[in-house]
């Protein structure tokens, strides 16, 4: 038989916007047969964006987004294009019980003309799956020009047994998967691992086309590929960037010919791309084309600006350098300077003058004062996010938020925190990695940097420091009183960093962390900081809940914002 | 065959607070003794304290756990209490995968003498069960001195099928249930028909006790009961308050004998109740003794200040008037005949000098303007809380923090949010009936009014009034710009709060909210308010993702706080 093209579209989808993310399948369609694809693939619930969390139980949504299949089925075939199979996700229904179920349905000749739902649904880590849909039960193998094609959905891949085993008793042609799946450091290789496992598994190639794009609090990073049945990496698509690449099957032969392989980052690179593309489509997805921020001349705020500018453009940056009687002159020539490297809008706000005012009324002593200082700022960047509807980030790094080392409604405030994730030694890392590419002359990842030239070499400063040496250098200080040094309340972030990821990622307990040769007193002083700055971070939304619904912590209230009933 | 008597424990236990609960369970232990009891049975989950949530998943805490229950046996044996059979909820390990387990168990002779794992899972709404445990397997039957005690917690009894129905075939006498379900408005009445048709399903007496007090944003209520075999009530414990009661089991009779049954409390008294324990237990884990919050003149944070009363004492509560340029003197002399009635601190903090401050430098206008006077006061609130270690209180109110009519760093400033899950409508009722309690002099509900002695009618001011009456009375006003009306800006609340409520509550599309009779132009206002506030609520928690572990919005973190490795 004659090979089968395959396209890999790998794309960004919007949770709830059905319309639009049914526009750009029907585009990516288009520009696939024009590639001669015969098949187009697309990621994990395509139709609806994922995750979609809760609003998969609002009824009307469901009937919206079937409707939304139908007539994008029927569009494609208007179109000319009702030849191609055509592979998204969606949601459906489990008509034993009503509720909803993860989909893959192929639309060709106008309709919908098959369809899987997901078996393995995951509830760990970031994934509430098991707790909105019910698990598929029918292993499907499509006959695509005589092809025999078997599908899976994501975590059927991470799991033994399941649809796969079953696809391996049953012999095909090619394991076709859609798949969600979130960016994490080094997860490329563990992905790469398991398809091969999987491609093995089932003696055939294997497609795993992955989603890309930030969604709230998720990056996902792409890295589309495909695997030959001995494990072979045939085919990678680039990471953090929507792409459409071609796989041709020949089920003749026993290898198939590989095509392009995209080339792994260089790891701190990949990092400061996630949170640029993380940015850039939080601010894409919830209607902002601007930034405000506090610029300290320190290196948290500098590395934030700077990954601002990649993601929207210097010019839709708005730094406001705040200096206070404790703040140094270097401080202040630091703010200023990298302002002037990214091409960023600068205000300067002294906020003595208000510090003074309100200490008229308050009088605050210590802490509190020093508090007040980091919430006028607060104050500042909102009047400004209010006044230019700019999108107010927070600058907090993750080894700050672990020890509640922060004003809460003063440094933390903000709608987005672009480094929220990022421990301190691994900001100073992205900080000297963002100054060494803009030295090279490189781009910023894969990610086109849109209306900033300064990046593609055409504003770039003397040398190509984007971030003034000396934040990224100095001692770090919040500049609260005088002399003050992160130092005087923490454990170097050197140690520190290295007893928090054992402490949260690993779950270490004080016997572990002991065991790992950490000193007690930095176990105690990091185990006390991480355990009372729960709290902090629970503020606000925090109230007791009288009826089936309530706003604040409650993450599970249906987010419709996309989605016009 | 001689009775058995049983102590119904409804006890207040705290998240990760091993030996805390440990000590409570040993101290009613000690007074079910007393009482005579045999049987002294505790809410699900007690000694780690519900709901755990992924503290479960760290193997450092349920290590820990398990040496609590067996040291808790041996100090029960220690002090003579080896003959009760003392029955606790605990968490346990599936040894087949070593996930955590929700487990019943029974400490007997010093010893843990039995154990039952829980079968249904439950994973919605609040719950993530299905997620941190696996379930258990078998179905369980105590010989209690000859008795057959059937055991489940709380889930089990909620779905058909499983244990319960396998206890109805196996014959037993008493069916005993453990519980951690959290208050929900006119829950009583389901729970008590639920027991009942158990009871007739088992044909035997069931026994009902559930947790009581506050955790985080969930309320537990307590009212644990007693049904016979045939649905007959036998005993109510009050709701919202610790309590030990009895209930004597004759196997040997058709019917039980009943004992005492408290009391329903009026609708309007069980949410404020509610509240009143969310905020005195939120306090009371968490560690502090005193709240701040604004007073406006306005009834939200009228009532709010009235219910910190209740929690925890007038002297507890640091009110702060705050008037703008456009404050009425009406608004000025309500919060301080509020603050007078509930005999709480009072201060008044003007913010006309701090704006014009700000305005000196920033000149807003419009919205941007308005939010700097309610972010001026949020900076005072928190100079309270910070200098004298007082929680801050936020004052909003569910229909306004639905459609995001709140100042977010402003008047949404706080740790807690005492109303946030009522709507506007319920806070003027709650507020008059908080007034007519006052007038009549009853308590507020089963919750002991600690240290605040006007409301046992020592200082109750004349005409028995605590919140004014003009507060509840007039029209709602943000009183941000001149003349200002929040009827400018969102439908008037008796309206708002019925769309809000089949909109949130009941998941009603923009087409059945039409079926139900709202005019178009409500729904289309109501809809897009309440879409737009989506954001609103989700600031600064988000953020990239780039690791396991993230902080913010992922509420998936190790809580160790009470946990000390």
């Amino acid at each position: 038989m004659s090979t089968l093209r395959f396209a890999l579209a790998q794309i960004d989808t919007c949770v709830g916007d059905l319309d639009g993310n049914a526009r750009k399948v029907l585009d990516f369609t288009r520009r696939a047969m024009q590639g001669g694809a015969d098949v187009v693939v697309f990621p994990e619930m395509t139709l609806t964006g994922y995750p979609i969390e809760d609003l998969a139980l609002r009824a009307t949504f469901r009937s919206a987004a079937w409707d939304t299949a139908d007539r994008l089925a029927a569009a494609l075939g208007d179109e000319g294009m009702g030849g191609l199979y055509v592979v998204v996700g969606t949601i459906g229904t489990d008509h034993a019980n009503g509720k909803p179920r993860n989909r893959l349905v192929v639309l060709h000749g106008g309709h919908v003309w098959a369809g899987y739902d997901k078996h393995f649904l995951p509830n760990y880590g970031v994934f509430d799956e098991f707790r909105i849909f019910s698990s598929g039960e029918r292993t499907v193998v499509l006959d695509i020009d005589g092809a025999r094609v078997g599908v899976a959905i994501c975590e059927d891949i991470w799991q033994d047994g399941g649809p796969v085993a079953e696809l391996a008793h049953m012999g095909i042609d090619l394991l076709l998967t859609v798949n969600g799946s979130p960016y994490e450091e080094g997860k490329t290789h563990t992905r790469l691992d398991l398809g091969a496992r999987r491609a093995r598994e089932v003696d055939a190639p294997m497609i795993y086309v992955n989603q890309v794009g930030g969604q709230d609090d998720l990056v996902f990073d792409g890295g589309s590929f495909v695997v030959d049945a001995d494990g072979t990496l045939l085919e990678r698509s680039p990471m953090f960037v929507e792409d459409l690449s071609y796989f041709d099957l020949d089920t003749d032969a026993d290898h198939q010919r590989p095509g392009a392989i995209a080339e792994p980052l260089d790891a701190d690179e990949e990092v400061y791309t996630a949170c640029v593309l993380g940015l850039k489509d939080y601010m894409a997805k919830n209607g902002f084309t601007s930034v405000t921020l506090g610029l300290s001349g320190g290196v948290d705020s500098a590395l934030v600006a700077a990954m601002a500018a990649d993601a929207a453009g210097g010019d839709a940056v708005y730094g406001i350098s705040m200096p206070s009687m404790y703040s140094s002159d270097g401080s202040k020539d630091d703010a200023a300077d990298l302002a002037a490297n990214l091409g960023a809008h600068y205000d300067v706000q002294p906020i003595e003058p208000l510090f003074d005012a309100f200490q008229r009324q308050l009088r605050l002593e210590g802490v509190a004062a020093e508090n007040l200082q980091a919430r006028i700022r607060g104050v500042i960047v909102m009047a400004y996010s209010n006044s230019k509807g700019a999108l107010a980030l927070a600058t907090g790094n993750k080894s700050e938020l672990a020890c509640g080392y922060s004003t809460i409604y003063g440094d933390a405030v903000g709608g987005y925190a672009p480094i929220k994730d990022v421990f301190k030694t691994k900001v100073w890392a992205l900080a000297r990695w963002r100054n060494r590419a803009a030295a090279e002359g490189v781009g910023v990842g894969g990610l086109r940097v849109v209306g900033n030239e300064g990046f593609d070499g055409g504003v770039m400063p003397a040398g190509g420091v984007i971030i003034p040496v000396s934040s990224i250098e100095k001692a770090p200080s919040a500049e609260l009183r005088p002399g003050q040094k992160d130092s005087d309340s923490l454990p170097e972030y050197a140690l520190l960093d290295r007893v928090l990821e054992a402490y949260i990622e690993h779950a270490h307990g004080r016997a572990d962390l002991l065991a790992d040769g950490f000193d007690e007193r930095t176990v105690d002083t990091v185990m006390r900081l991480v355990d009372r700055a729960e709290w902090k971070r629970r503020q606000y939304p925090l109230g007791p809940k009288v009826s089936a619904l309530a706003f604040g912590r409650d993450r599970r209230l249906p987010v419709t914002d996309r989605f016009r009933e």
